[in-house]
């Protein structure tokens, strides 16, 4: 197994706390978004969408950080990153995809770039959209995560799973762009309980190979 | 089981083509997005994220398409939305979330409007804009759609599954922003294998009974 990733990037991240959570460690190439290495020919031939993470294994190559997350489960079942029940699956998922289809393509790179290049934008104006999607997504998940009444360290429970996953590298990025987490008390509650957990602690960016 | 939907949500319609598909009808309540309804607090009561899709089955509230799809794919069994294998089931996922988690989220309705109001864009600028990101997901789709060599009639083989449920809404989006389809031959064929089923063209945004 050979997981292509790149330290800031959001997706390489969630990737990252789910093989440390199923206590597997791939093997690691690093692609270096900043220099474009993810454009390169070698790159688009292992990925046509020219995005980390990708993942070989199995003679095949697996993109999508959701869709790798979702095969590690099915085939390392131990622990779940899924609830047993498919009402609770729906809620995770639906939790995940809050913060994976409405907040991450908001505010990465080749997206701040365009805004940049082509509306002008500087540094602060980047900050203020990006601001704008993760404070819209981070309400809705704040609602959810505080609404739930099982009274676990984590957002669905007592274990951590895919909402805490995709939640810890958003909160990451939020810090990044400036965002104010005050209005977020239970997600910040839920980051500590996975800072204290090593899968967690050791996903971080700050501590790969490849960060600068 | 009452499902609240707008016509030309992409994520709406994604739902509406994986109902047909089981032969499900839920009841329908429509949520008229140009009008803001989906902000209104008792659309946010059901949904925090006051966005379409929303699902109250089983006592509760299911939202974001891709959760509710294999929520309905988990409880529905038949036919089968995913395939039956984990590596093809993740090949199947990455493919509908480059256009749930790429595409879509970059040329919806709150997106363009900010791009109006804060960047001065007028419909020309605000295609353009829509153009690229659909454009550059799409040819990640068509090299993956056509690498594959099982000579179905569908993305991943001889049934409709998640990742023609995705293409569909976003092939239509693609028209609506003016986008040439004519670097996706294969995408434009399985479109034409797909708008032969009953399911997929009762599904389209012109059908719907909100459809203005």
């Amino acid at each position: 197994m050979k997981f292509h990733g790149y330290f800031r990037s959001s997706s390489a991240y969630r990737c990252r706390i789910a093989f440390n959570l199923k206590g597997i460690r791939p093997e690691t190439e690093f692609v270096n978004l900043r220099d474009g290495a993810q454009k390169s020919d070698a790159f688009r031939e292992l990925n046509p969408q020219g995005l980390v993470p990708a993942l070989e294994t199995d003679g095949t190559v697996l993109t999508q950080s959701l869709a790798i997350i979702e095969w590690l489960d099915e085939t390392h079942p131990e622990p779940p990153l899924l609830p047993p029940d498919a009402v609770g699956r729906a809620h995770a998922r639906a939790f995940a995809q809050i913060i994976a289809c409405e907040i991450h393509p908001l505010h990465n790179l080749r997206v701040l770039n365009y805004i940049k290049q082509n509306y002008g934008q500087d540094q602060a104006g980047a900050d203020a959209w990006c601001q704008r999607w993760i404070g819209d997504g981070l309400n809705a998940c704040e609602a959810i995560a505080a609404a739930q009444t099982h009274g676990g360290a984590f957002t669905f429970g007592d274990t951590p799973g895919l909402a805490d996953i995709c939640l810890m590298p958003q909160l990451f990025a939020a810090d990044r762009f400036g965002l104010d987490l005050t209005p977020y008390p239970r997600l910040r509650e839920i980051r500590q309980n996975c800072d204290a957990l090593p899968a967690f602690a050791d996903a971080h960016p700050a501590k790969q190979p490849d960060a600068i």
